[in-house]
Order: structure tokens, then C-alpha cells, then sequence
């Protein structure tokens, strides 16, 4: 399904034709904010359309649909994977303009969205009205909802919320043709044929461009609360997240950090911003005020039991903050050393944590790149972070540090975990989609394309051609 | 996608070669008790298969699909929408047989099984270990948990815990053509690729046949109690519902029971073992013991503060469970009545609740078919019963019915609603689904089935063809 622009054809002026002239852009500096998103790879597209309503968007896919010209859809642009890199040019429609809130309805439990509403600002004004969208990613105060659509976002509170697809009940959707798909809508429960809802959410802009959502909300818990604990080893601390699951308890977050981290954490923040320790752990818990304050008393308990060298208490909402803002000082902390962090998002079975860093330490005394291991010890999701000295300038260092990520990924796969959890595949982990995903796999994964982008224009170049 | 048996061919006698004589059937009986499930269309196959392994399954798709021959999937046979009646003939692929459940792994979070299982059997021996396998149709004593993949099946206690979809982390599929697709794994999170899991949950048999599959287990909560309330009216049940959410509750169930229903519980129980009113609520939450404890005085406070008529508690898991058998006599309360019960697993959003309740008033009225409304009123999935006399019998009553029938799900889409909340469009729905989707949509559908089943040989005669 190669795509390729037809030569005689200037976008920028059929597209300005068809959807005005503040609509369409190929000024340097847009066509060069619109090349890259978070991670290292850039491309330029031809001409960027900024979408301000779903005709924008159907007469753009119509246009591009008839002429076979590519079609890479964009949010806000801070996806850590290249995904919206637009590596075949052609147009990049960005819906980060279609930012309106439409609906909070509290007696429905839903919130209807545009794709480009930014994740923090759709979580205070249900937060407003006493109700919670749980999803939260390490982003959420840049990325677009459409961009957590397009990767199935997490986030710490995953664990007892799950992901972003749990809370997708409604989709507009605009085909790579040009149709119209609308599909489920604000009921909580439906089994009205296939879940064509779940091929969109995490299909990374190549099978349609979603135009709106109607998200289910839930009851904010009244509370919540956070424990920190330090071990003198990851093993300890990954054994206490087992046991703590075992006695039931059904925390909201369970974040696990390594010792690499906890030293330049130190490094950064000084030493006295964390106790001793080669291991943090962080649980934090929520529901009623009371029941909260409870569990606190007899999870710090409980905790103490497991061998930790320091705990910390976060009993209301602002030191509960601190906390979160600690966690995220971690990876500010990794950025200090001046190393390139390469952040890969793997997945392991629960069982595997420990090997997981061992494998990590293993590989830093192979190949002296440092490995930094932080992430959702809950359900095995590890940011496994690659610090490495110039990679961009130095292609040797470049290609030591592709190979020691290529043996990463193949132990992962070793042991049944997945290379992406919540990021995408992307072009960051397409070099192991065939490693990942069976040849019957990757065969369906082109039938169902095949099936919804007959010409392949939707974000080509990307792991299904 | 029409789809005949070649006539020359011995179906038993080639089947039989293939897999062995005790794998396949043309016994009278074996082919009766496989033309049915518990709704009440009936459609003989040629053929019965009795898988007892994926081999067995590879080699029957790979025969079926080499002569064109329909093939409609079987577990335990309880749907209640005639979604595994063989209405094009050919082969019933029984996995009932396939029953072992393979591993349950704690410290992975996991069991792995085989789609035969029964689920009351898995959720039992996953207990044991102190873990939690949440989904809970009705059903659960003698549905299968492959049954439950093909329709995403549900519960009272999906509404804070999810549906079946939320559960499966891996599957291994026999694909119409007899390749096996293994797709996810034993991780929690997994972002690699298309979601093709989705792709089969809920496919009602007609994307695959799933032979294996892994299922996401969270901690058991430690304790659960109940309260049950009665109210004057529907209206201020309904009332109640919305307040308990608004003030933050997380209830792990919110049961409505109707009038009718009521009135048919204490023909059938004796009056004395509900206590007045016209409407029931159940309120259930799960947590911590202590909390449990405190949640229910203070629950119980604020339900009296919304005018019921009486209040009962269940603290404790003996007296929990006497409440989900009053709820489950409800529904036998309603087959006792000697009426045909046609249940319909309507959504509407929750704010239309009462509008629901009102129309089923006003449908009685207009039409002599009285209607009994009862279910998981949190998410706004009410099972709606209309109540026939002589449906089977008498071909002017059952259009009536059918004519009721008509008017309940067109006013259901009216409102937003959804025609299946969790039991499937089967037959039972399948003159309603060109009305709950759209032309694009029904297009999506063919796309999909065709691009995976491109001879059309699994449940044809369903609600894509």
C-alpha cells in the first residue's frame, strides 16, 4: 500500500480552496512544529491542516482519500514514540484546534469531548462538578484526549481504574473515505455488535480520525492518601508490592523506583529530599474520608512488616501532591544528569519485576550504558530508561545504545512481556513490532487496515503497511 | 456471504477421519440439545463437533473452510439470544469439553484457561487463592467463560468492576481459515499493535473460535455488605440512585427492582418476605472490613435521609448472599407468573431511567402486555420483561408482542439508548441492528468480517452477513 503525492498537485492551494485560508498552513515555522513530537524523529509534512470542526476534517480525508495522499493526524504532539511523525509527508491534519468540552453530564456519567481538549483541563472541570476521568498519564497537563485515544493512555492510577479504553463509550469517527462513523454513545454497558470502538482507541491514527468522544465518568473518591517506603534492595521492594496485593489490598497506585534513579534523584534534589534507601516504593490509596484514614493506619502497619528502612505518610490531598511532584522530580532528575533518557515503556508479568532490574544491571555492567528503572509495579509496567552520552551527535554511541535496547526488548519478549505499554509502537519500537507480533498477527493487523484504509493513507510508514 | 454445504460430502463420515469418532456426533439427542440455547429459536446443525483441544478446533476450521461449510461456535449453550443456534446447518463446534483450567498465578495476576470453563468454577478456585475474577451474569453457575467472551458479558458488579472485555489479557484464536492467532499475553498493560483482544470480545462467534485464554485477577476484597431499601415510587428509587453516585459513593452494585416485579416476588415468596413499597433498591460495597463496617452505617444514614419506606442491612457475606438470592427469585418470581418472559437487556443513559420505567407503564396500557423492568440500574442496563401469554402457542399474541417489542427498542434508540447491554444481538435482536447502526457503521461491520472470516462460514446467518 505505498502512498505517494501526486506531483502535479499543490496541496496547500486544493486544500485552502476547500477549507479557507486559516485553515491551511505550510509556513516554515508550522511545517517544522508539526515534523516531530517528543521523541528524537523528524520529518516535514507538505502542508499542515488545522482542523477546527469535523467537516474540516471530512473534506480533508475526502481530498486526500480521492488524490492517495497521506494523512498523519496529530494532537497536542507530545507522544514519546514518534507516532505522529509524518515520515511519508503529505498532510498532517492536526485536531489540537477542536478543543471544546461539549458536554459534562453528571446524572448520565459521561463528558462529551473535541479530540485536542488537553487531559488536565478535562480533569478539573469534572473534578468540578465531584466526578473523576481516572486516566493519567506523566503528560497530562499538555496531552490531547484524541492523543490518549489514539495510544490507549495510562498513568499510575491504571491499576485501579484502568486504562483509556475502559472509559471510551462513544466515538465519532472520521474514516480514511471521508464516512462518518459514529459508534456506541453514552450508555455504560453495550453489546450492539463488534467492539468497533476498541479498533480505534490505541490504533495510532491509521484506521480513522476521531472527531469526538463520549467518556464515562465515575464518583470522585471522597479521599485519598499516600504511603512512601525505602528498602535496602529493588528485590525487597517489588516483594512488598506482591504482598501488599495479596492481603487484598486494591491500592490505586502502586509506583516502584531503582536505585539509579534514587541517586540522581539525590543528585538533583539533594540529599536530604530522600531517605536512604535503593528502592522507593509508593502506595497510595482512596475512597470514603474515613475509610481512608483507617487504611492509612493499618497499611502503614502492614508496610512496616515488610522490612522497609523509612515510611512516609501523606494523609491529605497536599502532601499527597508533593508526593506525585517527587515522582515526577524523578524524571526531571534522570534529565539533570545531561544523559539522553531513552524511555521505554516495557511490560512485564508481575513475577518478573526483580528480573527485570537484575536484567537491567546485567546489561549496564555489558555495555556501560546506565540503566534507570522506574514505573507501575502494579501491573509490571517499567520505564526502563537507557541514559546514554550523545546519542544524537555520536553514531557510535548511537548504535551501542540501539543494540543494548534490541537485547532489552528480546529479553522481554523472553520472558512474555510487551514493548509498549502505554506509549505505541510508533517508529521508537517499530524495529521490534515483527519481533512482538506473530506473522499470523501481523497478518490480521493488515487485514483489518486493508479492510478501514484500503489505500493505506492513514499515518503511513508506521508499523502496519 | 451465502454459504451451502457442498452436497456430495459425508460430513460426519469426514469429519470423523479427521478427528476421531469420539469427537463428533450425529447422535438424534447430541444434535437436539445442540440447535438451542435458552432463547427460543431452534435450527439443527449436520453436524456436531466435541473439541477437546485446539488441534481440534485447527483441524475442523481448516475442513470447513477449505468446503465452505458454516461452523457456529458452542460453550455451554445458556445465551440467551439464540446466538448459538446453527441456523445455516453445517457444523456445531462444541468447546464445552475444553474445560481445564490451566494455571491460576498470583504473583502474574492471571489465569490462564480453556473456553469451556464454567465460570462459578473459575471464580471459585480463584477465591481460594484470595484473588478476584469480577465478571457475574446471572448465569454464572452454568455459563461458560468462552460464552462470556463472545458477548463481553456482564453483571451486577461490572458496575464498578468493568465487563469481561476488561478481564482478558490474552487469547489464542483458531481464525476462520484454521491459523492460530495469539494475540496480548499475561501482562497488564499492552500497547503493541492494533487492540485485536477487542476484535474477538463480544464478536458473538462470528471473528474466531477462542481456545485459550488469559484473564486479568485483582485482590479479593476482604469484606462486602449490602443494604436493601423500598420506596414509594420508581421515580424516587431512581432518585436515590443518582444521589448515592453524586455523593461520591463507589458502590460495587446498585440493583432496581419495578412495581411489577415486585408484586409477582411476593405472589411467589409470600408477602411477607419483601416489605411495602413499589420500588427495591440493593446498594452492595466491597473494601477493607473496617471500612465496610463504617460505609454501611454511614450509607445507611444517608439512604434514609432519601425517603424510603424501610431500610435492610447484609453485613455480613451469609446475609450478602440471601440478598443476591432475593434478587435472583425475582427473576424466577417472574417465570412462576406462567407468562413467557421475553428479556431484553436494554441501556438507556441513566438520567432516563424513570422515562424507561414511565414508557414500560405506558407500553402495558396501550398494548394489555404487562411488563416487569428490573437490573444494574448504575449503569443504567435494565432488563426489561415484557410478560406473554401464550407467545409460543399463539401467533396473534407473539405479534402483539413482537409489535410491543418494536416500539420498546425504537424508543430505546430514541433516548440514546442501546438495543444489548450484555447478552448480545443473537437472532432475538437481529431485526433491530440495521436500526442501532448506522449504515456506515453496518459497512465497518462487513469490512471487519470479511477482512477476517472472507468466506463467511462462522455463525452466518447472524447480524453480519
Amino acid at each position: 500500500m505505498a502512498v505517494t503525492t501526486a506531483p502535479d498537485l499543490d496541496l496547500a492551494d486544493e486544500l485552502t480552496s476547500l477549507l479557507g485560508p486559516d485553515r491551511v498552513s505550510v509556513a516554515a515555522e508550522v511545517l517544522e512544529t508539526h515534523s516531530i513530537d517528543k521523541w528524537h524523529a523528524s520529518a516535514p509534512p507538505d502542508v499542515v491542516v488545522l482542523a477546527k470542526s469535523r467537516d474540516d476534517v471530512v473534506k480533508t480525508m475526502r481530498f486526500a482519500h480521492e488524490h492517495g495522499i497521506p494523512v498523519t493526524t496529530r494532537g497536542a504532539g507530545v507522544g514519546y514514540v514518534g507516532g505522529a511523525v509524518p515520515v511519508r509527508g503529505g498532510i498532517v491534519l492536526s485536531v489540537r484546534g477542536m478543543d471544546r468540552i461539549l458536554e459534562i453530564n453528571t446524572a448520565d456519567g459521561v463528558a462529551v469531548i473535541e479530540p485536542g481538549v488537553i487531559l488536565d483541563d478535562l480533569q478539573k472541570a469534572v473534578h468540578d462538578k465531584g466526578w473523576y476521568y481516572p486516566p493519567d498519564p506523566a503528560s497530562l497537563k499538555e496531552c490531547s484526549v484524541g492523543g490518549n485515544i489514539a495510544t490507549n493512555a495510562g498513568g499510575p492510577r491504571c491499576l485501579k481504574y484502568g486504562v483509556t479504553r475502559h472509559y471510551v463509550l462513544g466515538l465519532e469517527v472520521v474514516l480514511a473515505n471521508g464516512d462518518v462513523l459514529v459508534t456506541g454513545g453514552r450508555c455504560h454497558k453495550n453489546k450492539t455488535g463488534f467492539d468497533l470502538i476498541g479498533s480505534f482507541v490505541g490504533s495510532e491514527g491509521m484506521l480513522g480520525v476521531v472527531t469526538q468522544a463520549t467518556l464515562r465518568l465515575v464518583p470522585h473518591p471522597e479521599a485519598r492518601a499516600m504511603l512512601t517506603a525505602t528498602f535496602e534492595t529493588f528485590a525487597e521492594a517489588a516483594t512488598a508490592v506482591q504482598s501488599i496485593l495479596n492481603s487484598r489490598w486494591q491500592p490505586s497506585a502502586l509506583e516502584i523506583t531503582d536505585g539509579f534513579t534514587l541517586r540522581a534523584a539525590r543528585n538533583y534534589l539533594g540529599a536530604e529530599a530522600l531517605p536512604d534507601g535503593n528502592a522507593h516504593l509508593i502506595v497510595e490509596i482512596d475512597g470514603r474520608a474515613e475509610s481512608v484514614k483507617g487504611e492509612l493506619v493499618a497499611l502503614r502497619e502492614f508496610l512496616s512488616s515488610l522490612g522497609t528502612l523509612s515510611i512516609g505518610e501523606a494523609p491529605d490531598e497536599e502532601s499527597c501532591e508533593a508526593i506525585w511532584q517527587l515522582r515526577r522530580d524523578f524524571s526531571y532528575s534522570l534529565r539533570a544528569t545531561g544523559l539522553i533518557k531513552l524511555n521505554e515503556d516495557i511490560v512485564v508479568p508481575r513475577s518478573k519485576l526483580v528480573d527485570l532490574v537484575n536484567f537491567a544491571h546485567q546489561l549496564q555492567e555489558e555495555t556501560g550504558i546506565e540503566v534507570a528503572c522506574f514505573g507501575h509495579a502494579g501491573d509490571g509496567n517499567i520505564h526502563t530508561n537507557l541514559m546514554v552520552p550523545n546519542y544524537h551527535e555520536d553514531a557510535e554511541a548511537r548504535a551501542r545504545a540501539d543494540e543494548a535496547l534490541d537485547q532489552l526488548f528480546h529479553w522481554v519478549l523472553d520472558v512474555g512481556g510487551a514493548i509498549t505499554g502505554e506509549h505505541g509502537i510508533g517508529l521508537a519500537k517499530k524495529r521490534w513490532y515483527p519481533d512482538a507480533v506473530s506473522e499470523v498477527g501481523r497478518g490480521v493487523h493488515r487485514a483489518i487496515k486493508a479492510a478501514l484504509d484500503p489505500k493505506g493513507i492513514l499515518n503511513p510508514g508506521k508499523f502496519v503497511e
